[in-house]
């Protein structure tokens, strides 16, 4: 498998350090308020790529954080006039629920930094020893960036380049604008601990570093988080490790893109973001699941409603197909028959593709886009009733099923059981669009009975009163069904 | 109100150091495991004593904490496979789940042993500066019990009585067999900190000496527990606290008594615990709590079926006491009318009488006795009509349903509305005592159709088959009821 690695700035072969197993450290969130979608997009991106390593037979341990003490948390903290632990608790309870919901599976490690302050201070002290950092009158621990070489390496960024127009903001005490925090002297109603230089908080770089050597070795195969982490908190986690411990720190930085509103930047600060829980009152999880995934990881996503409809529509295709399929299956076979020549060998490479896909960057959307392909071939397939009962076609088709299932373990879409997700859908679009189903089964009753009386004149103005409140009808041999139109 | 001392080993009058602020302190639980229903008693028990704080118009500062690292969690999570932060995460929140269903009010500040490691480790090294506490050379650290003076004045234990049998297990590197470890040096597979004697990690009693100064000024205005914890876990506590401070650890001690099972003491390595979760099977929670509070918290409890069906039954008759009241104060009155003179004196009397036990050590026992001699005379007036209607006593009992509504606030009984809580409890033995309440439905209609037809010895054969699947019929004024006999 490739992946893009972003200290490189290339894809590379990935192979972990250790065979056949991975140790991948990414950085959560800072709990203190609900997900927006793009706390979504990182969840899921990296869910998806531990479930590929599973899949390809990798041992995956996964290390995502919660920020737990932060600036943010303090000042929610103070203004409900609770303790900074009860907003963190909150939150993360939270999270824990919108990702169950959208089939994001847990960490193998899911550890709070409150729990690693004394790593932490062990760090500080190490890079105090060795000249890398400094303690100011106050109590402050800065990091001292000149005397680390590598620093500006994973951003690309060089310490000339940034040292112009820096500046060092009044009453802080740091010896070069460049510094950073790695603990900071505590101040009145703020949450502390004790450390060698009194009363203090950590800086929010030094948590990583303490954590992710914690639980996994150095140099990490992995390294992952959203693109607005690389600078400057990445490059400090960096910078911090490499200099206290002298070994690499990650061997791969994996960095998802953003997450626009109608292209603007999707985030907190902008005050135009949606929490994964205003989103999923109006759209089932898979939905959001698929539109993002239907975008490579690295690019910048435009969350839209047209696009998130076509997302749900796609997803709507899938399953209907899905569900044609498990029907067919289920039902009668012909005695014999031979699948045409052309067929196996057409399954099978959009099989292979859809892991030349994912091995390359994990390219989610183009092997959706085989999923897809592989779907209109089956919709053909199943229309044509010799091909639908055709021995041989079937053993294709139920390989072709498989296929589908697997891919679904790894993409967290399609594996719900086509029926019933079906009817959510319905249920869900109904809603969204404010239609009374109460009304619709009704109505439904209504024309039932015109049609068993033949009064079919009835019966049509039935229907087209559906279709003003955007009910489709269709008879089938199955009964009547109704969709949202 | 006069409050039991287990310092002072009397009741005493309890007044908050600060007026109008209570300050307490409760150890919650090692989460690494279902809470039972001793667990379930401590927490009932001191959300009453806040609640009724609160009622006294007192600001309460509840902090009660919980020991998220300690052996029990380490070889669980070591069992499987898991980090020790995903053991207690399960645990915690399965409390927190457990404590909602029982109505147990969320603590001011609920904090977890592993965000106050570095409080603990300065609490150790003052203790060392100052001869109370020493290393040994594996790296741990150990409280010197005989440099304190005031050791077991909270369990009226001498240091004497103590030291006779009391011997040093191989491998300890303790002075002498009394002393207690602050800090334990790490062992291969287990959570470990930073500190100036290694890695290692907090022994079990530091971490409540930590966290209650943090949370709160020293002395406590309470502190409380578990009987159990008096020994060694509290005694510890305060010695480790006066010891490095200097200061008084807590005004009063207050501890709840054990629950038995059939007169055993329960706990987890007798095993014969009953989690919450088993108990709320078969039970509603308030039954549970009604439970617990007609015992004073410092006498055993002894848990048994019947016990707990006394309790449904008591908690029955309030409701439908409460029921009755309220549908007669919502339905019509007569024009005039003036109360017995001997009713208000009475009524009075109980509502005294209520505040009265609850000021008498919490005596939650003996105001529920008075809640239950009111709730007589309330029936009692009820049943006459003349009385019901007369304008001068029905103010007396919205006075006395007012009086239920307080009441239930601090006790946590008696506030749903009764026809809701009538009817789950019907669900909730209907099930326990598995009868098919669709079948009783169907022989109800059929019952309500020979009635209609004057089929009476059909109606009464219906009646008596409703009977041998223990289901009780009324014919009343409202339509037929049904309970469960």
């Amino acid at each position: 498998m490739h992946l893009y690695n972003t200290l490189t700035r290339q894809k590379e072969l990935f192979t972990p350090k250790e065979p056949g197993k991975v140790g991948m450290y990414v950085c959560g969130i800072t709990a203190y308020d609900y997900c927006h979608i793009g706390h979504a997009r990182s969840a899921i991106v990296f869910d998806v790529l531990a479930r590929y390593f599973d899949h390809l037979g990798l041992d995956v341990t996964f290390v995502r954080n919660f920020t737990d003490v932060d600036d943010k948390i303090i000042h929610r903290a103070n203004k409900e006039g609770l303790a900074c632990a009860q907003i963190s608790d909150r939150y993360i309870a939270a999270f824990h629920e919108d990702m169950a919901r959208l089939g994001v599976v847990r960490a193998t490690i899911e550890p709070k930094a409150t729990g690693h302050i004394t790593r932490m201070i062990a760090l500080c002290e190490h890079l105090i020893a060795k000249g890398n950092a400094y303690v100011t009158p106050s109590g402050d621990v800065y990091f001292r960036v000149r005397a680390f070489d590598g620093y500006g390496k994973l951003s690309g960024r060089s310490v000339d380049d940034l040292r112009t127009g820096a500046r060092i903001a009044p009453g802080e005490e740091k010896d070069d604008p460049l510094d950073f925090a790695l603990w900071k002297s505590a101040k009145p109603d703020e949450p502390f601990w004790e450390s060698p230089w009194g009363r203090g908080r950590p800086g929010w770089h030094i948590e990583c570093s303490a954590m992710s050597e914690q639980y996994l070795s150095l140099p990490l195969d992995i390294h992952g988080g959203g693109q607005d982490l690389i600078f400057p908190h990445h490059e400090n986690e960096a910078a911090q490790t490499e200099a206290a411990t002298g070994k690499e720190f990650a061997r791969f930085w994996v960095h998802n893109g953003f997450v626009q509103i109608n292209a603007e930047k999707m985030s907190k600060s902008l005050g135009n973001f949606k929490t994964i829980r205003d989103i999923l009152e109006q759209y089932l999880p898979e939905v959001l699941r698929t539109f993002l995934l239907t975008r490579h990881y690295r690019s910048p996503v435009d969350f839209t409603l047209d696009a998130m409809d076509e997302a749900e529509k796609n997803l709507k295709r899938l399953y209907e197909t899905l569900s044609l399929l498990d029907d067919t299956l289920a039902g009668e076979q012909s005695k014999g028959g031979v699948a045409p020549e052309a067929l196996k060998p057409e399954i099978d490479a959009y099989v292979k593709n859809w892991s030349s896909a994912m091995d390359d960057d994990l390219n989610t959307a183009a092997a959706i886009g085989q999923m897809n392909v592989l779907l209109h071939l089956i919709n053909r397939v199943l229309s044509d009733k010799g091909m639908r009962k055709n021995a041989g076609v079937r053993i294709l088709l139920r390989e072709a099923r498989n296929s589908f299932k697997e891919w679904g373990s790894v993409l967290g879409i399609g594996i719900l059981p086509p029926p019933e997700f079906l009817h959510s859908l319905r249920e869900c679009r109904a809603k969204r669009k404010g239609i009374d189903t109460a009304l619709v089964q009704k109505l439904l009753q209504e024309r039932l009975l015109a049609k068993q009386n033949k009064d079919f004149s009835l019966s049509d103005r039935l229907r087209d009163r559906l279709a003003a409140i955007h009910v489709e009808v269709r008879d089938t041999p199955q009964g009547t069904l109704w969709d949202v139109l």
